[in-house]
């Protein structure tokens, strides 16, 4: 078997450094060099204890580009280094697999060209998470033949906004396919206000935060007789890692630039 | 074993038919007569085919209570016909034992009086569901230790008020013991109304409006690093018919009135 | 907006009952008459004083089918009877929508071609439940990058055999397309037998029996740091009324045989 | 307010370099000293980023006591090691708060008469997540009204036996006020082996593994018409901690040895 050979960029980081850890244990991907704004030259597994790869770091992308033969390039930058990243990497031949939500239409547009006119496989994931993105997708053929639905996302106490970008998400997905309607009773009277949760095109989404709690979000849908619920919990942040393997591996086979793991997902 | 002989005022209704069904079904209690606004003298088991019992209607209490042999009085009647019963009743030293939350203090403290002075047992119960009364039980002991608490509650669509009675009462016996605190981020903000729920002292209750469900609570305490989440579930309202058989029983033991099932849950 | 028109067979039967009060509550729907095995002439709402309609029973097929004019037969009887009522009502150019199991792989296959031969629409289905039928086709789609994955069903205590039918096709539909793996730790040990549940291809069932149930299933798939979990809760057997609707409407848009409610579900 | 001083012994390992942090978060605590077996004269936060608290970490439990002016010992090191250092501390007027299951019947009563003697409050549990010894407090509770009951514990799938021992003392307390059943139906059958799983005095145990899960138990009480659930998740063993600190704060109050955090929890 030949490895898919990968370069990370933002190894060091929350999300690189699982990436790093994810390649390590993976049997058909080997990471060759990493990317990173310093430390040029330094082996990646200095800075992480549980590591045993002796991958370089390189600080500049054309030296890195040049030196080193890979398939894939998994940006977990920050979005202006990622757009930059990605350009050059399709330009090199070597398959960017980008997790970011920051790129503007703009950017994705002339990605998309470049992609297609080098013949060169691009994905880009706001979400690398298989399983919340499973639970948009299932949620929004549920909701086809169950326009009544409701939407409970739970976080830890530390969470800021409420409700959760992912509990939006989910909600104009649904509201795509789903037969509009204001749930519940007509008459129905919230005697203390807030009980019936926030309203998003007449569906409900509650936000719980408490301590202990990490991100977790089930989506229930409601008919005569009988619920069907998709829930989706995620304990660690480890859990993106399941889809990035995914991507390194689909982006192998395709030719052109994929927005979203959605349509990866068959 | 001597059966615990049983009237029911209410056979008819939809609560105290099914009692009727469970005294039926339960081997040491036995159904001797009912109580009714009309026909007189007819059998139970004229209105219910699913009933044998040839127990007869009465609609005079005192009639009634002068030809029949009786241990206890099971009422599920309107608070006014309730109360009157259960007055009646005591003076007959039937014990009763009266689904309600319509009695006013000041009958609630004559019948205590009365209940006391003839050494007579009373049982009256605003929630008959064990199910339930357990689980605000448990949630006042652990609010002591688990001041972070949110509670779900799911009911049919057709519901008309948020949050529900169960709902409130759990928050108002939490706040007994529970440190007052206003939970989640200091800093927390609503981009959709309502998102957090309804706030009672600090807490927050959600309220579920869906076809197909039935009567659900969930209440959950967060700390750190786990979650107690105390949950009842009621399909059916026969569900009530487990208390009713608990308080025949255990009026049968007492010498005073009781208020509330959760006072003889030990 | 022209009603489509429907007879059912087996109108007095608990399935059926449910099916003549859909129809009933449902707009776009009319019943125009009913196939029994007596009570030949009689009006339908004398068998159920919760409905209005006053359509006639029929006991011999060909005198419905030559007097009635309809599109729709929702055949919800017996497999031997229901056979039968389907041939018929191909060749007398009515879509049968059928909740069967039980027809032989001949006869489906007679069936296919009949319907072929004349261009009109049929529906079997072994299950009308859409919920649950949306729970197997998320669980199959989910194993294709979850292999870990464990079913939970419960029902109430009454039910004889364990796991229920519906676990087993479930994890029959993952077989079809999971990655076989035996899952939990290779040295995993029952300190008591059974605790890890039914073995089937390395998934486990897991089978709770509790008084109060209905009829419940969980698919539990488990990834690094992340759970998905497709949930359905049947309360109530009006429950398999929404597909019997869903497949009344879809019948009319076809002209071939369409086995299993799933192919009908985009 | 005086702090409560507490010595930490095993202060480096994996629960007690978490008491270590809680100390440091907890306004009435403070953390005086360590007690190791090694790194005599060093300080704490060498071994932990962190944390700030220089408290010195000490080998010999004499010198320790001797030198340093303490409340409570916090002892989360081996039952040998913990034996001693319980009965030491005693003798020198600190209260002890252990966390083992390993003490000896023999070293628990002589432990008893020590603290009796000196009139000394001792704490000793097993178990100090708070979360986990309600669920089983309440368990017991409600067995008493539900003799139907199945529990369900799921943990990751590195978990080597099944069932967990935190649902087989669940079971075995549940036992000891539970009406002894059979539940199911008489004549139920497995058609897979293993589904309606491990058989405790006829109470089942299902245990459920999968990769992402951390440690849950569900009881789930039956009854007509109703459930009742208590669901405990830990998420992160700095569960442990709020029992930890609770025990610290108890044990002020006591002068016996007290056995199980359930003892301590009103």
């Amino acid at each position: 078997m030949n490895k898919i050979k990968v370069i990370v960029a933002g190894a060091r980081g929350r999300m690189g450094s699982e990436a790093v850890r994810m390649i390590e244990k993976t049997d058909n991907l080997e990471l060759v060099a990493c990317l990173e704004n310093k430390y040029d030259g330094k082996k990646i597994n200095e800075f992480d204890a549980e590591i045993d790869t002796e991958a370089i770091i390189y600080t500049d992308i054309d030296t890195c580009f040049k030196n080193v033969k890979a398939d894939v390039l998994v940006d977990l930058t920050i979005p202006e280094v990622g757009y930059l990243h990605t350009k050059t990497a399709i330009n090199y031949g070597i398959r960017p697999v980008v997790g970011t939500t920051g790129f503007t239409e703009d950017q994705l547009t002339e990605l998309t060209d470049l992609a297609e006119e080098k013949g060169i496989g691009v994905i880009i994931a706001p979400n690398f998470a298989i399983g919340a993105v499973l639970m948009m997708q299932f949620s929004k053929w549920a909701a086809k033949y169950f326009p009544d639905v409701e939407i409970i996302e739970k976080h830890h106490d530390q969470k800021l906004d409420a409700p959760s970008g992912t509990a939006v998400k989910t909600a104009s997905l649904i509201k795509e396919v789903r037969e509009q309607k204001t749930q519940g009773h007509p008459d129905e009277k919230e005697t203390i206000p807030g009980a019936r949760g926030s309203d998003v095109d007449g569906m409900r989404i509650h936000s719980v935060r408490l301590p202990g709690l990490v991100a977790h979000q089930e989506v229930i849908f409601g008919s005569t007789g009988e619920n069907l619920t998709i829930k989706h919990d995620s304990f660690h942040r480890q859990s993106f890692m399941t889809g990035v393997k995914l991507a390194v591996e689909q982006v192998m086979k395709i030719d052109v630039l994929v927005y979203g793991l959605e349509n990866i997902l068959e």
